[in-house]
């Protein structure tokens, strides 16, 4: 069983007094959807109890130690899974896992989503997705608590890559380079 | 002049009595190596004292509030110049403006950066790209201080989009869609 303790803290950003000079949503929206991302699932939990949500919200942190940082909705499933175990798996999807991707952005019901794709398993019991461009699997390090969304740093436990080219998410649909 | 104050956060996520379990740094770096970003420069100050560093390290966070998230090398010039003016510029680079990540990358001196591509200025007074693919500007909400990089939560004050394509990296080289 992993040791689920890391250390975390907790940042508030949203600032009523100030928050007046921001854009409004759709230029937000609009603005961000400019911005090119590795389409990828997070995944934590093992058989039944596994969770996993399609992503782009993930960079390199640093190589000392080797981590990465993951994005994740505030208090979803998998926000607690990941909490809970200590850990999570990521997979950078292929080009063709255009339809892992769809499943797990929330065209499938969260009991379904693993129904799609070929999903293996991690020594750490965590998923791992067969094919992917890149899977990887990560102990959490620490933790970082904001208003609306956890940032998750992982060391780098195990990883393969495959050669294969990344699918890419860019202007609310799928690219490849 | 812009208030310098935000709310920040400090974690310590390496631990030498776990990272046994890490990936080696060869390992690491070819794995981090598969992800595809779109390559962007981070900016802050104005005139002389502008600084800036080519990143990939930059994922949208929030939209309450409307925020982004970039992470930077700690006790960089571009680090101390962001927490003391409490902002930065980002500009997402457009396909040929790959001379401009180089520079910006420590092909250049950073006193010499500016010299490549044409910088206007945002209303805040910090440095603006023309031409970028898209060109944000950021007052700081947040920060926190991780073992070699800082991350900066910003909300999005100002933004342009061009419609121009994006560049991207990956494997260590540069990518169109």
């Amino acid at each position: 069983m992993t040791d689920a303790r890391f250390p975390s803290a907790k940042l508030t950003l949203a600032d009523p007094a100030r928050d007046s000079d921001a854009l409004d949503f759709a230029h937000f929206a609009d603005t961000m959807a400019t911005l090119a991302g590795t389409v990828c699932i997070v995944t934590a939990g093992r058989g039944a109890n596994r969770v996993g949500r399609t992503i782009t919200s993930l960079i390199s942190l640093s190589a000392t130690p080797p981590s990465l940082l993951v994005s994740i909705t505030k208090n979803s499933d998998l926000d607690h899974t990941m909490r809970a175990e200590g850990g999570f798996s990521v997979a950078m999807l292929a080009t063709g896992q255009f339809g892992v991707s769809d499943a797990f952005a929330g065209q499938r019901p969260p009991e379904r989503r693993f129904e799609i794709g070929t999903w293996d398993t991690w020594p750490s019991g965590r998923p791992k997705l067969a094919d992917a461009a890149t899977a990887i699997d990560c102990r959490i390090a620490g933790m970082i608590e904001l208003d609306t969304h956890c940032l998750f740093g992982g060391v780098l436990i195990n990883a393969e890559a495959t050669g294969a080219a990344p699918l890419l998410w860019r202007e609310r649909g799928y690219h490849h380079l």
